[in-house]
């Protein structure tokens, strides 16, 4: 990320407030904070009018904002946050109407209302409709995430034997992350047998029988940025129950992927993965086929039946249907791609659906 | 956790709604969810009145409420969370004055504000403040949570070579928190040479050289609840000026486990600690003392100058003092101590301060 990008992140934004007639805007999500200012630590809130950004922190992390902060102001503040923002917003003669992100707490918001003597009322999404697109050093950076996700993917396969539980192999994954470098989008998903069938499983420590199938959901975090892949596969011969449910989902994302690109409707993207999975007589998975992810690992636009609207170049999503039937397996398929105006991009190539047991 | 002891929370809480007039608390920070009602798992809520407890939850927790509640109704619901809470308190008759977590986001309040058709205000530390006095089940994890985390630290002695990694030495711990069954209660710190002098300094790809020094500062998480170890010590022959710093720390800690006992002033145990620093003529740090935890990393009380109050018999807290020269070192000691009538125990007795090295 350089000045010329994130100027032109906070450009957007300005239009954005513009059209609201908001004239400052009280950041306070850390993903937000880190896409405006560069900033990636915590505690931390950026304040964005016509004329100024800035971040406002404490002595715990100036150090680290002086490093990091690109084009921005740094405020160490001594008092509280709601106090320092409601001084720093005294100073700024032309701001009259303020807006705080939805997201932030009551508890903060009402501190606000206490120290900001100004109009002050709430707001969402102005970031975050920013955030959709992404800029070439955002895609720089997913595409490395996924590589490294999908390294670690291969490191393990060696590990993936008879016995091992689905705590171990999950730490096995995280560490091999570690090693290159990258932290964790997300807790890593570890599931055998019919544990699959929980899509937000836990790995526990059920250890790996011969029959077994396995899903394993995983997402590297490399400079700020996520990746996220889910494979599932079995142990020995698969069964033809099994099988059928890896056609089902890997036919049902072939059909999702084959409908995306720029200006296509994102309820039709989801009815396609959807409609493969009915017809297979297979139940259709309750969550949604995929999501928009960057700075954090669900973002703008939510692939569902009831989502409005149409896919747009720039944006980077994963797909991933699933068959779920409780008491017997769960398999799912999720790979990341970049949607482009002629199609999209599939980020997750360098990891094949099949991973090789070791023995 | 039985039937009992969740009985007797809920007895707590309701003596405090009680005595603010509260009819009804929606809960909504996850570990007073946990807390409240044994369900570990994400986006559901708690509803307290004088006669009901239930979770509110979908479809993807349901299996695993059913399987972790205890003492508590289940509702799954369809709607949005806001509209099922709104439908749920209507038929809750004799309620009149609901209260929600100040912690909750704006947009969750104007939400319920819209479907509750109530008196709804904002309230703070209700539960959080009955959570302060752990109970033997809570005290148990956190032994065994502390062990884990010890065990972990003995475990990786054989990896701290000069050569390795902060990010990999960070994994490896993360490795075998994860291979003894538990996860992390927050993310590993660990800091070379000077890396030290930032208390949230990240693992970097920095190598551990001949003459460094090393913090590690780390928990495992056991049955949902929190330990937090820290060790600093030299690879080498340790420097005078670490030999001071750390004798410095190790004085100041043992001042403020000292000074705890049941009916003792927060400030006066901060003091103890800060005095001992200052008294070496070393720069004293800016963090608190210690603090509470156990569900979360962070709990109620905290130790700090400004803190009012005093500390009571089953508090568990950590005692942190620490030194911090930029460019050229940090120390920090960190153990977990309950607090009882006539003193303390101390919970990480079996994690020796001085972490020998391999070579």
């Amino acid at each position: 990320m350089n000045r010329e990008l994130i100027g032109k992140r906070i450009k957007g934004i300005r239009r954005k407030l513009n059209q609201k007639k908001i004239d400052c805007l009280i950041v306070t999500k850390p993903a937000n904070v880190t896409y405006t200012t560069g900033f990636m630590g915590d505690d931390s809130w950026a304040i964005i009018t016509e004329r100024v950004v800035c971040l406002v922190t404490d002595s715990r992390y100036t150090e680290q904002a002086q490093k990091e902060c690109i084009g921005c102001g740094i405020i160490q503040r001594k008092d509280s946050m709601a106090e320092a923002v409601g001084k720093l917003l005294k100073k700024l003669k032309s701001v009259r109407m303020v807006a705080v992100e939805k997201s932030t707490s009551v508890a903060a918001f009402e501190a606000l209302k206490k120290h900001v003597k100004l109009r002050l009322k709430t707001t969402s999404d102005i970031i975050e409709s920013v955030r959709r697109i992404k800029d070439n050093s955002e895609i720089a950076a997913i595409k490395a995430a996924a590589s490294i996700t999908a390294r670690a993917l291969r490191q393990i396969r060696r590990y993936m034997k008879t016995g091992v539980t689905e705590s171990e192999l999950a730490g096995r994954l995280d560490f091999e992350i570690r090693k290159l470098g990258a932290t964790n989008s997300f807790e890593t998903i570890v599931a055998f047998g019919p544990n699959a069938s929980r899509p937000h499983h836990q790995p526990s420590e059920r250890r790996l029988r011969k029959a077994d199938t396995v899903l394993i959901d995983v997402g590297a975090k490399y400079k700020g940025y996520c990746s996220d892949i889910t494979r599932s596969f079995a142990v020995g011969k698969p069964t033809r129950l099994f099988e059928r449910a890896y056609d089902a989902v890997e036919q049902a994302q072939t059909a999702a992927i084959k409908m995306i690109k720029a200006g296509a409707k994102i309820q039709q993207v989801d009815a396609a993965a959807r409609d493969v999975i009915s017809n297979f007589r297979l139940p259709v998975y309750g969550h949604g086929t995929g999501h928009g992810f960057g700075l954090e690992i669900h973002e703008m636009p939510f692939l569902k039946a009831e989502s409005k609207g149409k896919l747009k170049a720039g944006e980077v999503l994963t797909i991933e249907p699933g068959v779920y039937l409780p008491g017997k397996l769960g398999v799912r398929i999720e790979d990341d791609v970049l949607v482009t105006e002629s199609g999209c991009k599939i980020l997750t190539r360098n990891c094949p659906h099949t991973l090789k047991l070791s023995n």
